[in-house]
């Protein structure tokens, strides 16, 4: 009996970690969420996640063929197939998961950051389909992007470019987990959301449904839930946030020109409440004459996951024609 | 008799025109200056231009034959060829300059911006040779920058990609010329320092040898000057220059991940008194796995100029295989 080849896509949030397996046609099979626990040791992460992957693979088993495992992830280098000292997770400073996931699985393992794989999901499946340039930006737990150049993602000379969240809104601002302050991410993330909604709080007298919220019982969502009951200050927050986010983002499409720029993740499925804002703030400080050029849009996979669909990509490409350094095989490691 | 092959390299800058005849290995021949005079008409520049380059092309015509000419300047549109609102050059909004100068020289013409030529030059004959991601930021008049990525000039999705100097410092700050506020080219072009010297003055009320020195008459040399001469708030004015230009530098590394960043132009020659501050806040405001990976340096081509070398390489480049949408040649127009 003939079997269809299928790949693994793997997108490690901050948060969730997002599973499934992909066909050469961009259909994503048994796809999965689990917590990702950040503050659990990385060996008991790996644990549930193996266990729920041959969970979802068993009942596909039969007919399908596992080829590949393709992953995005926060710091994962591409060159290396290694996570380096990711932000939000606690896994320790070089975690070799292109080898884990070889070792676990016995298939070739391709890994990039998960704002790359996003783009690339874009790119292969998405509204990005035909862009010579654009960018995938990702807010959630923290804030990333993905950079595609002459059809390619930028990785840079040391394989970390699109580093969007850690560029500077003030240089006296807000510390960041970084360990910079005024980063981007300390803004436009999740947390960075609820930060701008109590500094709000604390400075004006408006009333909010909110006031009776802990700053540690806060989420993004109570946030947006609330700007979407009309709130006064949670609308506020999500404006500032937004202007914030824009002017950023100009600042990159003055830099990079990209034909559109997609916007991601938690913070992004807020709808208007963030791309009105936004879309307003870049536009305005963009450079004169690339107003109106830039398009900022939602993804065009909908539901469905780009990090997932784009991490498959990376492995299905790499099958297909070259291999990345960071590329591992069970022949070659 | 045979002759040998030059091009014509010309940098337009808002200040100074430059250009030389450049022999495939890089020697500059017959290089010549002379003021730009933005205020005054096109016709009038060219005039002037094409008499300049006639009279320095005399001399050493009868052992050269002029082969093409590359043309950097501000606004310059890689793809067509045209001038396209140069901020600081009162010409008109779309001046065809390949067809300008096409027509009176009769050769092939190659146009880039002027950072891009800068960038090309550095690449072609000065010390980012072998480099595939840096950038080349030209601090004069305006500030501009050339970005390289994967050893290819970035044009991005409309041509015009590059814009440091129209990237974001201060949504509140100063009014720049191109009618945006907060622009990096409103505080380190030479008008910024000078913009920020009078502010501290306004500001502080330590003794200044420029204190008689009024607004219209202030330049950046004088600036410089007095720093040399230990001058305090002329120093802190280079000292903030230096650290407002060091942050965003630090965002344009956060997102390309360069090699290194070389700073060309008038106030890059102020040696270490901008290179101290910029490298201290870059490196301060780097994310933190890129610390110390980003070198910022001046131009490897010393006192020859890497716009004049690089507007040569780049025409050369397209002699000798393909040809943009924007370079014209005598047959094709």
């Amino acid at each position: 009996m003939s079997t269809a080849p299928v790949v693994l896509g793997i997108d490690i949030g901050g948060t969730t970690t997002t599973f499934g397996f992909v066909a050469p046609d961009g259909t994503c099979l048994a796809e999965t969420e689990l917590p990702t626990r950040a503050s659990e040791p990385l060996s008991l992460f790996m644990e549930r996640l193996t266990e729920r992957i041959r969970d979802a693979f068993a009942p596909i088993s039969v007919g399908h063929d596992l080829k590949g495992i393709g992953i995005g992830a926060p710091n994962a280098d591409y060159r290396t197939g290694k996570l380096v000292n990711p932000p939000n997770l606690k896994w320790g400073s070089n975690v070799d998961l292109a080898g884990l996931f070889r070792r676990a699985f016995g298939v070739p393992v391709a890994v990039t950051n998960d704002a790359n794989a996003a783009a690339l999901g874009e790119m292969a499946y998405g509204a990005a389909r035909g862009m010579e340039h654009f960018m995938v930006v990702t807010l959630g737990t923290g804030v990333g992007s993905g950079i595609v150049v002459n059809g390619e993602v930028l990785y840079g000379a040391d394989g970390f470019a699109g580093e969007l969240g850690h560029t500077v809104v003030d240089p006296d601002g807000r510390v960041c987990g970084c360990g910079n302050r005024g980063c981007l991410e300390a803004y436009a993330s999740a947390g960075g959301l609820c930060r701008t909604f109590f500094s709000l709080l604390a400075n004006h007298d408006g009333d909010s449904s909110l006031r009776a919220v802990p700053f540690s019982g806060l989420s993004a969502r109570l946030v947006y839930e609330a700007a979407r009951q009309g709130d006064r200050l949670a609308c506020a927050a999500f404006e500032e946030t937004g202007r914030i986010l824009g002017i950023k983002l100009a600042d990159a499409a003055a830099l990079l020109s990209p034909e559109a720029i997609f916007l991601h993740g938690g913070l992004a499925a807020a709808g208007n409440l963030i791309f009105d804002p936004a879309r307003r703030s870049l536009e305005k400080h963009l450079p004169g004459m690339s107003r109106q050029r830039v398009k900022l849009l939602p993804s065009g996979l909908g539901n469905r996951s780009a990090a997932v669909l784009g991490a498959a990509a990376l492995v299905q490409r790499h099958l297909e024609k070259e291999q990345p350094p960071g590329f591992t095989t069970p022949s070659t490691r």
